[in-house]
């Protein structure tokens, strides 16, 4: 059972997870297309040794027509490449308080791929979806125990969602084969969603004909405001900015220290809902905004660069946050306190970065 | 100044270490040569951006023809692909009591690339190494505070060491161009070291007419008995073997749950010193041992691939432990107290995985 706590240390658990499940280091947000090896990682139990050459994925249940591909028929099929930003829906949870006991992030749990696969309507339409089916479930390779229950790692959508003609089955990360870490051979990608539905290492297909209450759907992934409160699913990102942390870092601390003058400010920003149409920046720690300079969003699914001088002539403490607003309206809040939920789920809260400038 | 404590917890601070620095993947030891993003990372200050197409580097100080050289130059002379396994001087350290806050690593900070490049003897023979020269300096790109003391990541060899005919400048890492956090477009190789000597993001390479005395140098990876010891350089490896933990993990607790039968255990050992004469295995935790089939190193800086058959027909609670033991005769030591040393550094006792056999 999850647990929660208001303890200001973290547990070894805590910090083995750390280890296993990989941020990006801030200083990435430079790239458009985050290099492999710096996109985020949230693996929940082992990474499966899955053989590519007698690899078949079964597409079945509430279907007319049960396929079996291998993964050269699956790389026959029409073949598209998007950037897609993806980011761990637990970002951010050690900023909460209390907080939830699982993978600590603080802000890393991102990155931004170009994602090679073949989209998955088609398939589905092959299979033939009988009238009942009401949910497409995705299981995972990928098998382990959380909160008492054996599973493998499976989530489901809704028929209506599987088939949007964004939702692609990849085999390929930034134009190479995918890597084991990612959910070799084949995994899905769901663009909008944050990453828990973007199930890695793809073991079978499944139309059900009635909603799937496995424990990573029904229990897991909720924005709860209590243990006992059945809450709502978590689905897409929110909006969220990060800046590239300027200037030079204290190696434990992490804490920034900066020469006066112009400041060039970098970062991206994102939301699952809507395109970005605004970043703000700030100083003064929250205090005060001015517009930053929005670039080009990396496609639908990617993220948008933005850009920021920041005139620093005067020698002193700052805090350095960034706030992204999207065409639908939606903001990040100024406090994690403002986002808490039982689970630490999609906490945007906006980024404060302390600078000294000297 | 680094700091130790005797806390079960673990600071904000170290969870951003951990967050920041890969782990690979125990499971991960299946694999001869760890796949790119699965490497471990030590990564002191912030992953500079580089541009190579500008890159130069310059080889100075106690020389009579001073170089610079572009990555096309380095690039154009003899190439070399050599695998060599890497494990970060702190990789146990959070095993240790007290411990020092830093990278809390568990076991995780290992890896084994193929890393391609060219053999610096012949350059520092083409500049011409002075008679004075003593020893040879590596900066990195990478700037930033520790210990209050701002500077560049440097280290420096001996001359003598400096021209052992292993020593490799690397632009390649498992076939591909070097990727931005494990040191693009140049790094230094010092395939029996830890991972520390093995600069990346070289800025200058400078021949000395005395010993190096920067804080990486002289103060950072020392086996000291306290504060105040001034203790020994940090250099080979030390003998470890790991294992990938067997049977299928808990989300949090990463315990394993095996079924009742024959158990394939396999893992891989290394030692900096000399190849690798035997690798034990030991189900109760290390008080009998039985010999395992030790596989080919992969080269002479690689890992060996080791493999036991374990016959777990009871069920119960086990602990799995593995040792090696190198030509020289060097082996693990069962305990961590007998590898405790201020800085948390070499710790290569014996893992330790608790399995529950159902």
């Amino acid at each position: 059972m999850s647990d929660i706590t208001t303890s200001q240390e973290f547990t070894r658990e805590e910090v083995g997870l750390a280890l296993r499940n990989h941020g990006m280091h801030l200083e990435g947000l430079r790239y458009p297309i985050t290099p492999i090896g710096m996109h985020y990682l949230l693996i929940h139990f082992d990474i499966p040794f899955i053989d590519p050459v007698t690899y078949e994925l079964p597409i079945g249940g509430s279907v007319r027509n049960p396929l079996r591909l291998t993964l050269d028929e699956i790389k026959a099929r029409p073949a598209v490449t998007v950037p897609v930003m993806m980011e761990c829906s637990g970002n951010g949870r050690a900023g909460l308080n209390p907080r939830a006991i699982s993978a600590p992030w603080q802000e890393e749990a991102v990155g931004c791929a170009e994602w090679t696969g073949t989209p998955l309507g088609p398939i589905l339409e092959e299979a033939g979806l009988l009238d009942e089916a009401v949910e497409i479930l995705f299981t995972g390779h990928d098998r382990g125990i959380d909160d008492g229950v054996e599973h493998d790692y499976e989530r489901s959508l809704s028929v209506e969602e599987a088939l949007r003609e964004e939702m692609l089955l990849a085999y390929g990360m930034n134009g190479q084969p995918l890597p084991p870490q990612h959910g070799a051979p084949l995994r899905l990608i769901v663009p909008d969603w944050y990453g828990m539905a973007s199930v890695k290492w793809l073991k079978q297909i499944t139309a059900l004909d009635k909603p799937f209450e496995g424990i990573q759907q029904a229990a897991k992934y909720h924005y709860k405001s209590s243990k006992e409160d059945p809450g709502t699913p978590i689905t897409c990102k929110t909006p969220h900015a990060l800046m590239v942390p300027p200037g030079i870092p204290d190696y434990l601390s992490r804490i920034r220290h900066l020469k006066l003058g112009s400041v060039p400010v970098q970062g991206r920003a994102w939301s699952g809902r809507s395109p970005i149409e605004k970043v703000e920046f700030s100083a003064d720690g929250g205090r005060t905004w001015d517009d930053a300079s929005l670039g080009e969003q990396v496609g639908r699914y990617g993220w948008a660069g933005w850009y920021y001088e920041w005139e620093a002539w005067e020698p002193g403490e700052y805090e350095l946050c960034v706030r992204a607003t999207d065409v639908a309206g939606d903001t990040q809040p100024l406090a994690p306190e403002e986002s808490w939920n039982y689970g630490g789920y999609q906490n945007n809260a906006v980024q404060r970065v302390p600078v000294f400038v000297e």
